[in-house]
Protein backbone atom coordinates (compact mmCIF):
# COMPACT_ATOMS: atom_id res chain seq x y z
CA UNK A 1 0.00 0.00 0.00
CA UNK A 2 1.28 3.34 -1.11
CA UNK A 3 -0.40 5.68 1.27
CA UNK A 4 2.04 8.76 1.30
CA UNK A 5 3.61 10.44 -1.55
CA UNK A 6 5.91 13.26 -1.28
CA UNK A 7 6.63 15.04 -5.02
CA UNK A 8 9.87 17.31 -5.11
CA UNK A 9 10.81 19.67 -7.64
CA UNK A 10 13.66 21.96 -7.59
CA UNK A 11 16.72 19.50 -5.71
CA UNK A 12 18.24 21.79 -8.66
CA UNK A 13 16.80 25.29 -8.10
CA UNK A 14 17.45 25.58 -12.22
CA UNK A 15 15.29 23.01 -13.09
CA UNK A 16 12.01 24.27 -13.74
CA UNK A 17 9.63 21.82 -15.46
CA UNK A 18 9.33 20.17 -12.21
CA UNK A 19 9.64 23.41 -9.72
CA UNK A 20 6.59 24.85 -12.60
CA UNK A 21 4.83 21.39 -12.02
CA UNK A 22 4.87 21.50 -8.15
CA UNK A 23 3.92 25.46 -8.08
CA UNK A 24 0.78 24.58 -10.70
CA UNK A 25 -0.44 21.42 -8.39
CA UNK A 26 -0.21 23.49 -5.22
CA UNK A 27 -2.01 26.36 -6.72
CA UNK A 28 -4.63 24.34 -8.63
CA UNK A 29 -4.32 21.38 -7.04
CA UNK A 30 -3.81 17.46 -7.92
CA UNK A 31 -5.30 16.62 -11.03
CA UNK A 32 -9.23 15.21 -9.58
CA UNK A 33 -8.73 11.81 -10.67
CA UNK A 34 -5.77 11.29 -8.18
CA UNK A 35 -7.54 13.34 -5.13
CA UNK A 36 -8.04 9.70 -3.29
CA UNK A 37 -4.69 9.34 -2.74
CA UNK A 38 -2.05 11.54 -0.54
CA UNK A 39 -0.06 13.37 -2.27
CA UNK A 40 2.29 16.43 -0.51
CA UNK A 41 4.21 18.43 -3.04
CA UNK A 42 7.69 20.50 -1.61
CA UNK A 43 9.61 22.65 -3.29
CA UNK A 44 13.16 21.43 -1.69
CA UNK A 45 16.20 23.86 -2.39
CA UNK A 46 14.38 27.17 -2.23
CA UNK A 47 17.55 29.35 -1.99
CA UNK A 48 18.83 27.45 -5.23
CA UNK A 49 15.54 28.19 -7.06
CA UNK A 50 15.38 31.99 -6.27
CA UNK A 51 19.05 32.02 -7.29
CA UNK A 52 17.70 29.98 -10.37
CA UNK A 53 21.31 28.15 -9.89
CA UNK A 54 21.69 24.46 -9.56
CA UNK A 55 22.86 25.05 -6.36
CA UNK A 56 24.07 27.40 -3.73
CA UNK A 57 27.12 25.74 -2.34
CA UNK A 58 27.39 21.45 -3.50
CA UNK A 59 24.91 19.44 -4.99
CA UNK A 60 22.01 18.97 -3.00
CA UNK A 61 21.07 15.52 -5.14
CA UNK A 62 24.59 13.72 -3.74
CA UNK A 63 24.04 14.67 0.21
CA UNK A 64 22.00 11.43 0.93
CA UNK A 65 24.50 8.87 1.59
CA UNK A 66 24.13 7.13 5.62
CA UNK A 67 27.60 8.52 5.96
CA UNK A 68 26.90 12.14 4.83
CA UNK A 69 24.08 12.14 7.15
CA UNK A 70 25.81 10.80 9.89
CA UNK A 71 28.46 13.45 9.89
CA UNK A 72 28.71 16.90 11.01
CA UNK A 73 26.95 19.20 7.70
CA UNK A 74 29.72 21.26 6.02
CA UNK A 75 27.49 23.25 3.80
CA UNK A 76 24.09 24.84 2.70
CA UNK A 77 23.39 21.88 0.92
CA UNK A 78 24.50 19.18 3.52
CA UNK A 79 22.52 21.29 6.14
CA UNK A 80 19.38 21.64 4.10
CA UNK A 81 20.04 17.45 3.24
CA UNK A 82 19.77 16.93 7.33
CA UNK A 83 16.57 19.24 7.89
CA UNK A 84 15.32 17.06 4.96
CA UNK A 85 16.43 13.64 6.35
CA UNK A 86 15.00 15.38 10.04
CA UNK A 87 11.66 16.02 8.46
CA UNK A 88 11.06 13.31 5.42
CA UNK A 89 13.38 10.05 7.30
CA UNK A 90 15.44 9.49 8.91
CA UNK A 91 16.58 7.82 6.15
CA UNK A 92 15.47 3.86 6.14
CA UNK A 93 12.71 4.80 8.55
CA UNK A 94 10.62 6.90 6.54
CA UNK A 95 6.97 7.67 6.43
CA UNK A 96 7.15 8.13 2.69
CA UNK A 97 5.92 5.27 0.42
CA UNK A 98 7.09 7.09 -2.59
CA UNK A 99 9.18 9.61 -3.53
CA UNK A 100 9.17 11.37 -6.78
CA UNK A 101 11.92 13.97 -7.44
CA UNK A 102 11.48 15.39 -10.40
CA UNK A 103 14.46 16.79 -12.68
CA UNK A 104 15.42 18.12 -16.31
CA UNK A 105 18.58 17.27 -18.80
CA UNK A 106 20.13 19.71 -21.53
CA UNK A 107 20.27 15.88 -22.74
CA UNK A 108 18.08 14.99 -25.01
CA UNK A 109 17.04 11.67 -22.65
CA UNK A 110 13.39 12.20 -23.54
CA UNK A 111 10.88 11.10 -20.45
CA UNK A 112 13.27 9.25 -18.36
CA UNK A 113 12.08 7.49 -15.12
CA UNK A 114 15.03 6.47 -12.50
CA UNK A 115 14.54 3.41 -10.39
CA UNK A 116 17.30 2.45 -7.97
CA UNK A 117 15.82 -1.08 -7.06
CA UNK A 118 14.71 -3.75 -9.39
CA UNK A 119 12.34 -5.24 -7.49
CA UNK A 120 8.15 -6.40 -7.57
CA UNK A 121 7.28 -2.91 -7.42
CA UNK A 122 9.98 -1.20 -9.45
CA UNK A 123 9.55 -3.88 -11.95
CA UNK A 124 5.58 -3.39 -12.09
CA UNK A 125 6.02 0.66 -11.82
CA UNK A 126 8.33 0.45 -14.86
CA UNK A 127 6.31 -1.58 -17.10
CA UNK A 128 3.09 0.32 -16.88
CA UNK A 129 4.78 3.49 -17.14
CA UNK A 130 6.48 1.79 -20.74
CA UNK A 131 2.98 0.85 -21.79
CA UNK A 132 1.49 4.16 -20.82
CA UNK A 133 4.10 6.40 -22.93
CA UNK A 134 5.86 3.67 -25.08
CA UNK A 135 8.28 6.52 -26.27
CA UNK A 136 9.64 6.68 -22.33
CA UNK A 137 12.97 5.25 -21.14
CA UNK A 138 13.82 3.22 -18.00
CA UNK A 139 16.70 4.09 -16.40
CA UNK A 140 17.91 1.39 -13.79
CA UNK A 141 20.69 2.53 -11.47
CA UNK A 142 20.99 -0.46 -8.96
CA UNK A 143 24.85 -1.12 -8.90
CA UNK A 144 24.57 -0.50 -5.46
CA UNK A 145 22.08 -0.90 -2.96
CA UNK A 146 19.49 2.01 -2.85
CA UNK A 147 20.06 2.86 0.98
CA UNK A 148 23.58 3.57 -0.64
CA UNK A 149 22.52 6.16 -2.93
CA UNK A 150 23.29 9.79 -2.68
CA UNK A 151 19.98 11.08 -4.15
CA UNK A 152 17.20 13.11 -2.57
CA UNK A 153 14.67 10.20 -3.60
CA UNK A 154 16.51 7.75 -1.73
CA UNK A 155 15.21 9.27 1.94
CA UNK A 156 11.64 7.52 1.12
CA UNK A 157 10.70 4.17 1.81
CA UNK A 158 10.90 3.83 -2.12
CA UNK A 159 12.81 6.80 -4.19
CA UNK A 160 12.25 7.15 -7.54
CA UNK A 161 13.36 10.16 -10.25
CA UNK A 162 11.63 11.81 -13.09
CA UNK A 163 14.17 12.98 -15.51
CA UNK A 164 13.10 14.84 -19.13
CA UNK A 165 15.38 16.29 -21.38
CA UNK A 166 16.36 18.44 -23.11
CA UNK A 167 15.67 21.89 -21.81
CA UNK A 168 18.13 24.52 -20.56
CA UNK A 169 18.93 25.32 -17.39
CA UNK A 170 16.74 28.48 -15.97
CA UNK A 171 14.53 27.35 -19.27
CA UNK A 172 10.89 26.02 -18.95
CA UNK A 173 9.85 24.33 -22.49
CA UNK A 174 5.82 22.83 -23.01
CA UNK A 175 7.02 20.07 -24.65
CA UNK A 176 9.32 19.32 -21.56
CA UNK A 177 6.60 20.62 -19.13
CA UNK A 178 3.97 18.31 -20.84
CA UNK A 179 6.31 14.92 -21.20
CA UNK A 180 7.06 15.33 -17.07
CA UNK A 181 3.20 16.18 -16.19
CA UNK A 182 2.35 13.14 -18.36
CA UNK A 183 5.26 10.63 -16.64
CA UNK A 184 3.91 12.07 -13.56
CA UNK A 185 0.43 10.67 -13.98
CA UNK A 186 1.33 7.66 -14.92
CA UNK A 187 3.06 6.96 -12.33
CA UNK A 188 -0.09 7.90 -9.79
CA UNK A 189 -2.25 6.12 -11.93
CA UNK A 190 0.46 2.84 -11.60
CA UNK A 191 -0.07 3.50 -7.54
CA UNK A 192 -3.72 3.88 -7.89
CA UNK A 193 -3.94 0.05 -9.65
CA UNK A 194 -1.41 -1.04 -7.05
CA UNK A 195 -3.28 0.08 -4.33
CA UNK A 196 -6.37 -1.16 -5.57
CA UNK A 197 -4.42 -4.24 -6.30
CA UNK A 198 -5.22 -4.21 -10.03
CA UNK A 199 -2.30 -3.72 -11.99
CA UNK A 200 -2.66 -5.88 -14.30
CA UNK A 201 -0.11 -8.59 -15.76
CA UNK A 202 2.27 -6.62 -18.22
CA UNK A 203 5.06 -8.35 -20.49
CA UNK A 204 8.37 -7.53 -19.33
CA UNK A 205 10.23 -3.85 -20.61
CA UNK A 206 13.24 -2.59 -22.32
CA UNK A 207 14.69 -0.86 -19.30
CA UNK A 208 19.09 0.55 -19.56
CA UNK A 209 21.37 -0.22 -16.82
CA UNK A 210 23.85 2.41 -15.99
CA UNK A 211 27.48 1.40 -16.09
CA UNK A 212 29.58 4.32 -15.73
CA UNK A 213 30.29 7.43 -16.39
CA UNK A 214 33.03 8.73 -19.41
CA UNK A 215 34.94 11.66 -19.37
CA UNK A 216 36.18 13.98 -22.25
CA UNK A 217 39.68 13.60 -23.68
CA UNK A 218 41.51 15.97 -21.31
CA UNK A 219 45.03 17.84 -21.85
CA UNK A 220 47.47 16.90 -18.94
CA UNK A 221 46.88 20.73 -17.51
CA UNK A 222 42.50 19.33 -17.23
CA UNK A 223 41.58 21.14 -20.98
CA UNK A 224 39.28 19.68 -23.02
CA UNK A 225 40.59 18.62 -26.11
CA UNK A 226 37.75 17.18 -27.83
CA UNK A 227 33.85 17.90 -27.84
CA UNK A 228 30.57 15.39 -28.07
CA UNK A 229 30.69 13.92 -32.15
CA UNK A 230 27.94 15.51 -33.81
CA UNK A 231 26.87 11.87 -34.55
CA UNK A 232 26.26 11.36 -30.91
CA UNK A 233 24.46 14.39 -29.62
CA UNK A 234 20.70 14.19 -29.17
CA UNK A 235 20.62 10.56 -29.53
CA UNK A 236 20.61 9.50 -25.90
CA UNK A 237 19.94 5.99 -25.14
CA UNK A 238 20.84 4.89 -28.85
CA UNK A 239 23.26 2.05 -29.18
CA UNK A 240 26.98 2.83 -29.81
CA UNK A 241 29.46 0.10 -30.63
CA UNK A 242 32.93 0.16 -31.33
CA UNK A 243 34.56 2.39 -33.79
CA UNK A 244 31.95 4.97 -34.21
CA UNK A 245 32.12 8.18 -32.82
CA UNK A 246 31.59 9.82 -29.70
CA UNK A 247 33.99 12.67 -29.77
CA UNK A 248 35.55 15.38 -32.14
CA UNK A 249 38.34 17.16 -31.34
CA UNK A 250 39.46 20.22 -31.59
CA UNK A 251 41.76 19.74 -34.19
CA UNK A 252 39.03 18.10 -36.28
CA UNK A 253 39.45 14.28 -35.90
CA UNK A 254 36.86 12.22 -34.72
CA UNK A 255 37.88 10.23 -31.94
CA UNK A 256 35.59 6.49 -31.74
CA UNK A 257 34.24 4.59 -29.08
CA UNK A 258 36.00 1.01 -28.24
CA UNK A 259 34.64 -1.70 -26.55
CA UNK A 260 31.08 -3.19 -26.15
CA UNK A 261 28.33 -1.94 -27.09
CA UNK A 262 26.52 0.69 -24.94
CA UNK A 263 23.76 2.51 -24.75
CA UNK A 264 24.97 6.72 -24.06
CA UNK A 265 22.81 9.04 -21.97
CA UNK A 266 23.34 12.44 -20.37
CA UNK A 267 24.95 13.14 -23.28
CA UNK A 268 26.51 16.58 -22.72
CA UNK A 269 24.60 18.03 -19.75
CA UNK A 270 25.40 20.82 -18.68
CA UNK A 271 25.70 20.13 -15.13
CA UNK A 272 28.86 17.34 -15.46
CA UNK A 273 30.33 20.77 -17.02
CA UNK A 274 32.87 20.75 -14.22
CA UNK A 275 33.73 17.07 -13.38
CA UNK A 276 33.91 17.03 -17.57
CA UNK A 277 31.41 13.85 -18.18
CA UNK A 278 30.47 13.64 -21.38
CA UNK A 279 27.86 10.86 -20.92
CA UNK A 280 27.10 7.93 -18.98
CA UNK A 281 26.98 4.41 -20.49
CA UNK A 282 24.34 2.20 -20.03
CA UNK A 283 23.63 -2.01 -21.41
CA UNK A 284 19.87 -2.57 -22.03
CA UNK A 285 17.97 -4.99 -20.43
CA UNK A 286 14.69 -6.80 -19.99
CA UNK A 287 12.61 -5.91 -16.57
CA UNK B 1 40.30 49.20 -45.35
CA UNK B 2 39.68 47.09 -42.26
CA UNK B 3 43.39 46.62 -41.10
CA UNK B 4 42.88 45.60 -37.65
CA UNK B 5 40.07 42.74 -36.62
CA UNK B 6 39.58 41.68 -32.70
CA UNK B 7 37.36 38.55 -32.48
CA UNK B 8 35.84 38.02 -28.94
CA UNK B 9 34.82 35.10 -26.82
CA UNK B 10 33.79 34.54 -23.65
CA UNK B 11 32.02 37.91 -23.23
CA UNK B 12 29.24 35.73 -21.44
CA UNK B 13 31.74 33.38 -19.43
CA UNK B 14 28.60 30.24 -19.86
CA UNK B 15 28.51 30.98 -23.95
CA UNK B 16 31.19 28.03 -25.00
CA UNK B 17 30.63 28.28 -28.75
CA UNK B 18 33.02 31.73 -28.90
CA UNK B 19 35.08 30.72 -25.88
CA UNK B 20 36.23 27.89 -27.48
CA UNK B 21 36.72 29.74 -31.15
CA UNK B 22 38.69 32.07 -29.79
CA UNK B 23 41.04 28.60 -27.84
CA UNK B 24 41.45 26.90 -30.86
CA UNK B 25 42.43 29.72 -33.22
CA UNK B 26 44.56 30.89 -30.07
CA UNK B 27 46.30 27.51 -30.77
CA UNK B 28 45.91 25.98 -33.80
CA UNK B 29 46.09 29.36 -35.34
CA UNK B 30 43.51 31.29 -37.52
CA UNK B 31 42.99 29.29 -40.48
CA UNK B 32 45.78 29.85 -43.49
CA UNK B 33 43.53 31.41 -45.93
CA UNK B 34 43.24 34.65 -43.62
CA UNK B 35 46.91 34.96 -42.38
CA UNK B 36 46.96 37.88 -44.41
CA UNK B 37 44.34 39.93 -41.87
CA UNK B 38 45.68 41.36 -38.66
CA UNK B 39 43.45 39.10 -36.27
CA UNK B 40 43.82 39.38 -32.58
CA UNK B 41 41.63 36.69 -30.62
CA UNK B 42 40.52 37.53 -26.72
CA UNK B 43 38.54 36.18 -24.09
CA UNK B 44 37.16 38.75 -22.91
CA UNK B 45 35.43 37.99 -19.22
CA UNK B 46 37.98 35.08 -17.75
CA UNK B 47 36.93 35.41 -14.29
CA UNK B 48 32.57 34.59 -15.51
CA UNK B 49 34.53 32.09 -18.09
CA UNK B 50 36.39 30.12 -15.18
CA UNK B 51 33.10 30.27 -13.06
CA UNK B 52 31.13 29.21 -16.05
CA UNK B 53 28.50 32.10 -14.93
CA UNK B 54 27.28 34.46 -17.80
CA UNK B 55 29.20 37.20 -15.43
CA UNK B 56 30.31 37.47 -11.81
CA UNK B 57 27.92 40.77 -10.96
CA UNK B 58 26.78 42.64 -13.85
CA UNK B 59 26.41 41.63 -17.66
CA UNK B 60 29.67 42.79 -19.23
CA UNK B 61 27.65 43.32 -22.32
CA UNK B 62 25.46 45.76 -21.28
CA UNK B 63 28.53 48.25 -19.34
CA UNK B 64 29.50 49.93 -22.79
CA UNK B 65 27.51 53.42 -23.18
CA UNK B 66 28.91 56.86 -22.85
CA UNK B 67 27.08 57.45 -19.90
CA UNK B 68 28.38 54.11 -18.23
CA UNK B 69 32.16 54.47 -19.48
CA UNK B 70 31.86 58.12 -18.29
CA UNK B 71 30.96 57.25 -14.68
CA UNK B 72 32.90 55.23 -11.86
CA UNK B 73 32.61 51.91 -12.02
CA UNK B 74 30.31 50.47 -9.45
CA UNK B 75 31.11 46.04 -9.46
CA UNK B 76 33.48 44.04 -11.24
CA UNK B 77 32.17 43.86 -14.77
CA UNK B 78 31.72 47.86 -14.83
CA UNK B 79 35.68 48.02 -13.97
CA UNK B 80 36.40 45.26 -16.72
CA UNK B 81 34.52 47.24 -19.34
CA UNK B 82 36.60 50.73 -18.45
CA UNK B 83 39.58 48.71 -18.75
CA UNK B 84 39.18 47.14 -22.36
CA UNK B 85 37.41 50.24 -22.94
CA UNK B 86 41.42 51.98 -21.98
CA UNK B 87 42.59 48.45 -23.92
CA UNK B 88 40.52 48.91 -27.08
CA UNK B 89 38.97 52.37 -27.21
CA UNK B 90 38.05 54.69 -26.12
CA UNK B 91 35.10 54.37 -27.82
CA UNK B 92 34.88 56.60 -30.83
CA UNK B 93 38.31 56.52 -31.27
CA UNK B 94 39.16 53.07 -31.53
CA UNK B 95 42.36 51.54 -33.77
CA UNK B 96 40.25 47.99 -34.19
CA UNK B 97 38.16 48.55 -37.51
CA UNK B 98 36.10 45.69 -37.01
CA UNK B 99 35.23 44.06 -33.60
CA UNK B 100 33.25 40.28 -33.47
CA UNK B 101 31.95 39.55 -30.28
CA UNK B 102 30.80 35.75 -30.58
CA UNK B 103 27.76 34.43 -28.61
CA UNK B 104 25.11 31.82 -28.32
CA UNK B 105 21.94 31.64 -27.01
CA UNK B 106 19.47 29.16 -25.83
CA UNK B 107 16.62 30.23 -28.85
CA UNK B 108 16.70 28.21 -31.95
CA UNK B 109 18.23 31.02 -33.96
CA UNK B 110 20.25 29.51 -35.71
CA UNK B 111 23.88 31.02 -36.76
CA UNK B 112 22.56 35.05 -36.49
CA UNK B 113 24.79 38.11 -37.51
CA UNK B 114 23.49 40.99 -35.59
CA UNK B 115 24.61 44.60 -36.98
CA UNK B 116 23.91 47.85 -35.07
CA UNK B 117 24.00 50.43 -38.29
CA UNK B 118 23.13 49.49 -41.57
CA UNK B 119 25.74 52.28 -43.72
CA UNK B 120 27.47 50.74 -46.68
CA UNK B 121 29.89 48.58 -45.16
CA UNK B 122 27.10 46.98 -42.86
CA UNK B 123 25.40 46.38 -45.70
CA UNK B 124 27.67 44.57 -47.72
CA UNK B 125 28.59 42.70 -45.18
CA UNK B 126 24.99 41.17 -44.47
CA UNK B 127 24.43 40.60 -48.18
CA UNK B 128 27.72 38.74 -48.48
CA UNK B 129 27.26 36.83 -45.58
CA UNK B 130 23.97 35.80 -46.75
CA UNK B 131 25.01 34.89 -50.11
CA UNK B 132 27.32 32.30 -48.24
CA UNK B 133 25.25 31.02 -45.71
CA UNK B 134 21.43 31.12 -46.96
CA UNK B 135 20.57 29.57 -43.92
CA UNK B 136 21.69 32.78 -41.66
CA UNK B 137 19.52 35.49 -40.29
CA UNK B 138 20.47 38.87 -40.45
CA UNK B 139 19.40 41.00 -37.37
CA UNK B 140 19.87 44.75 -37.25
CA UNK B 141 19.52 46.26 -33.98
CA UNK B 142 19.70 49.66 -35.56
CA UNK B 143 16.91 51.35 -33.10
CA UNK B 144 19.66 54.31 -31.62
CA UNK B 145 23.06 54.98 -33.18
CA UNK B 146 25.66 52.29 -32.47
CA UNK B 147 27.95 54.37 -30.30
CA UNK B 148 24.65 54.67 -28.11
CA UNK B 149 24.59 51.13 -27.71
CA UNK B 150 25.74 49.06 -24.57
CA UNK B 151 27.73 46.18 -26.24
CA UNK B 152 30.69 45.29 -25.72
CA UNK B 153 31.37 45.21 -29.92
CA UNK B 154 30.14 48.93 -30.02
CA UNK B 155 34.00 49.74 -28.63
CA UNK B 156 35.25 48.95 -32.14
CA UNK B 157 35.17 51.84 -35.05
CA UNK B 158 32.71 48.97 -36.17
CA UNK B 159 31.06 46.35 -33.90
CA UNK B 160 29.27 43.17 -35.37
CA UNK B 161 28.07 39.97 -32.93
CA UNK B 162 27.78 36.72 -33.71
CA UNK B 163 24.76 35.00 -32.15
CA UNK B 164 24.12 30.95 -32.55
CA UNK B 165 21.37 28.79 -31.01
CA UNK B 166 20.01 26.43 -29.62
CA UNK B 167 22.78 25.68 -27.29
CA UNK B 168 22.59 25.35 -23.03
CA UNK B 169 24.87 27.85 -21.37
CA UNK B 170 27.84 25.77 -20.25
CA UNK B 171 27.48 22.98 -23.24
CA UNK B 172 29.44 23.01 -26.23
CA UNK B 173 27.39 21.52 -29.42
CA UNK B 174 29.84 20.89 -32.22
CA UNK B 175 26.51 22.04 -34.64
CA UNK B 176 26.26 25.03 -33.00
CA UNK B 177 30.07 25.01 -33.17
CA UNK B 178 30.07 24.55 -36.76
CA UNK B 179 27.79 27.65 -37.59
CA UNK B 180 29.86 29.95 -35.47
CA UNK B 181 33.11 29.14 -37.46
CA UNK B 182 31.26 28.81 -40.80
CA UNK B 183 29.58 32.59 -40.25
CA UNK B 184 33.00 34.14 -38.45
CA UNK B 185 34.83 32.24 -41.37
CA UNK B 186 32.20 34.63 -44.07
CA UNK B 187 32.83 37.54 -42.27
CA UNK B 188 36.37 37.49 -42.74
CA UNK B 189 36.13 36.55 -46.40
CA UNK B 190 33.78 39.41 -47.02
CA UNK B 191 36.78 41.77 -45.40
CA UNK B 192 39.42 40.15 -47.81
CA UNK B 193 36.73 40.72 -50.60
CA UNK B 194 36.29 44.65 -49.36
CA UNK B 195 40.33 45.23 -48.71
CA UNK B 196 40.71 44.16 -52.01
CA UNK B 197 37.89 46.31 -53.35
CA UNK B 198 36.37 43.02 -54.95
CA UNK B 199 33.46 42.42 -53.00
CA UNK B 200 30.44 41.71 -55.96
CA UNK B 201 27.18 43.61 -56.75
CA UNK B 202 24.88 41.55 -54.57
CA UNK B 203 21.15 42.08 -54.48
CA UNK B 204 19.72 43.16 -51.53
CA UNK B 205 18.98 40.49 -48.78
CA UNK B 206 16.30 39.93 -46.18
CA UNK B 207 17.17 41.05 -42.76
CA UNK B 208 15.10 41.39 -39.28
CA UNK B 209 14.75 44.87 -37.52
CA UNK B 210 14.34 44.50 -33.68
CA UNK B 211 11.21 46.40 -32.28
CA UNK B 212 10.74 45.81 -28.46
CA UNK B 213 11.10 42.90 -25.74
CA UNK B 214 7.81 41.01 -24.71
CA UNK B 215 7.57 39.97 -21.17
CA UNK B 216 6.22 37.16 -19.63
CA UNK B 217 2.35 37.51 -18.42
CA UNK B 218 2.61 38.23 -14.86
CA UNK B 219 1.13 38.36 -11.10
CA UNK B 220 0.63 40.96 -9.48
CA UNK B 221 3.75 40.10 -7.26
CA UNK B 222 5.94 39.19 -10.17
CA UNK B 223 5.44 35.35 -10.42
CA UNK B 224 5.36 34.22 -14.22
CA UNK B 225 1.71 32.85 -14.85
CA UNK B 226 2.49 31.07 -18.65
CA UNK B 227 5.37 29.93 -20.35
CA UNK B 228 5.78 30.06 -24.42
CA UNK B 229 3.76 28.13 -26.23
CA UNK B 230 4.92 25.16 -28.18
CA UNK B 231 4.12 26.20 -31.56
CA UNK B 232 6.45 29.37 -30.92
CA UNK B 233 9.12 27.23 -28.97
CA UNK B 234 11.69 26.92 -31.29
CA UNK B 235 10.78 29.30 -34.22
CA UNK B 236 12.39 32.36 -33.93
CA UNK B 237 12.30 34.34 -37.57
CA UNK B 238 9.05 32.94 -38.02
CA UNK B 239 6.32 35.85 -38.49
CA UNK B 240 3.54 35.57 -35.82
CA UNK B 241 0.41 37.19 -36.74
CA UNK B 242 -2.48 38.20 -35.01
CA UNK B 243 -4.45 35.44 -32.73
CA UNK B 244 -1.94 33.19 -32.93
CA UNK B 245 0.07 31.64 -30.02
CA UNK B 246 2.40 32.91 -28.41
CA UNK B 247 2.00 31.77 -24.49
CA UNK B 248 0.62 28.85 -22.88
CA UNK B 249 -0.73 29.98 -19.44
CA UNK B 250 -0.03 27.12 -16.38
CA UNK B 251 -3.77 26.75 -16.02
CA UNK B 252 -4.19 25.54 -19.78
CA UNK B 253 -4.87 28.42 -22.05
CA UNK B 254 -3.60 29.67 -24.78
CA UNK B 255 -2.86 33.36 -25.09
CA UNK B 256 -2.85 35.26 -28.61
CA UNK B 257 -0.55 37.60 -30.19
CA UNK B 258 -2.23 40.93 -30.59
CA UNK B 259 -1.19 43.61 -33.45
CA UNK B 260 1.03 43.68 -36.16
CA UNK B 261 2.19 40.17 -37.45
CA UNK B 262 6.08 39.90 -36.09
CA UNK B 263 9.60 38.08 -36.16
CA UNK B 264 9.98 36.58 -33.19
CA UNK B 265 13.76 35.35 -31.96
CA UNK B 266 15.24 34.54 -28.53
CA UNK B 267 12.27 33.17 -27.93
CA UNK B 268 12.94 31.58 -24.37
CA UNK B 269 16.35 32.53 -23.52
CA UNK B 270 17.98 31.44 -20.44
CA UNK B 271 20.02 34.89 -19.79
CA UNK B 272 16.38 37.09 -19.57
CA UNK B 273 15.00 34.92 -17.03
CA UNK B 274 15.00 37.67 -14.45
CA UNK B 275 14.10 40.64 -16.83
CA UNK B 276 10.88 37.94 -17.40
CA UNK B 277 11.48 38.69 -20.99
CA UNK B 278 9.70 35.99 -23.12
CA UNK B 279 10.90 37.13 -26.78
CA UNK B 280 11.68 39.76 -28.64
CA UNK B 281 9.89 41.06 -31.76
CA UNK B 282 10.99 42.09 -35.24
CA UNK B 283 10.00 43.52 -38.40
CA UNK B 284 11.20 42.00 -41.47
CA UNK B 285 12.77 44.20 -44.01
CA UNK B 286 15.33 44.44 -47.00
CA UNK B 287 18.95 45.61 -46.85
Amino acid sequence: MIANITIVGGTHGNETSGIQLVRNWQQFGVPSAYKGLSIDCYLSNMAAIDANVRFVEEDLNRQFTPALLARQPQCQEARLAHALNQQWGPKGESDIDLLIDIHNTTSAMGATLIILQADEFHTQLARYVKQQMPEANILVEDEKPPAEHAYLCSIGKRGIMIEVGAQPQGVLRADVYDLTERMALAILDFVKAYNSDSVPELPPCDVFRFIENITFPLSEDGERLAMIHPALQDNDFAPVSAGEPVFLSFDGQPQTWQGETIYPHFINEAAYHKLHVAFATATKAQL
